[in-house]
């Protein structure tokens, strides 16, 4: 089973490619926290059908990643920068000069609005 | 007309969602820089008809990018790690440890493996 944040991470980059319907359902569900049948009743269909419609969509989105890995590569590129930053906290401000420490935090601000 | 640079990189990005013959079309076309006579040749189909396939085939990556701007966010951090990578170089070496050297060095290195 994959997990929700993986899967929330799956939409926020192919969610665009569902039907206006996916969408809805899977917001409700994932985002909205409503149950299956909550869900259900908002939309006046059975439990059974909400639940075959977020597989569905699960499906779709998973086999979007499997050809595309772009989440993957963004995950990948991530990793990397959040690496450059902990090299940055790690560096022994004291030693340095102003300009250099002006430059670090240069970087720290340029990694973390990367990472937000 | 966009340029071929960025449709490159949207096949790049997007390309596994064409069928086979779109993407075969694309590649004689974008990448191994056949015309669009020696493709129809190639392909016993007329130039025409290679002219309208590769036509669709780029409004179908335009499309997916109008969709999704994955290509558009990836391009935002490559300039965003580019400006780090450039502050980087402009510490001047000279006044710091050994070990800050060092740091700046991995963090060079990083830089280059998300920018290739």
């Amino acid at each position: 089973m994959i997990e929700i944040l993986k899967l929330t991470l799956l939409y926020d980059f192919y969610g665009e490619l569902l039907t206006e319907k996916q969408k809805q359902v899977f917001e409700m569900h994932y985002q909205n926290d409503l149950s299956l049948s909550e869900i259900g009743e908002e939309l006046s269909i059975s439990r059974q059908a909400v639940r075959d419609q977020l597989k569905r969509t699960e499906k779709i989105l998973i086999e979007y990643e499997e050809k595309l890995r772009l989440v993957e590569r963004f995950q990948e590129q991530q990793r990397a920068v959040r690496k450059m930053k902990s090299i940055l906290d790690e560096i022994a401000i004291g030693e340095i000069s102003k300009e250099t420490t002006e430059a670090i935090s240069s970087m720290k601000q340029i990694a973390d609005s990367i990472l937000s």
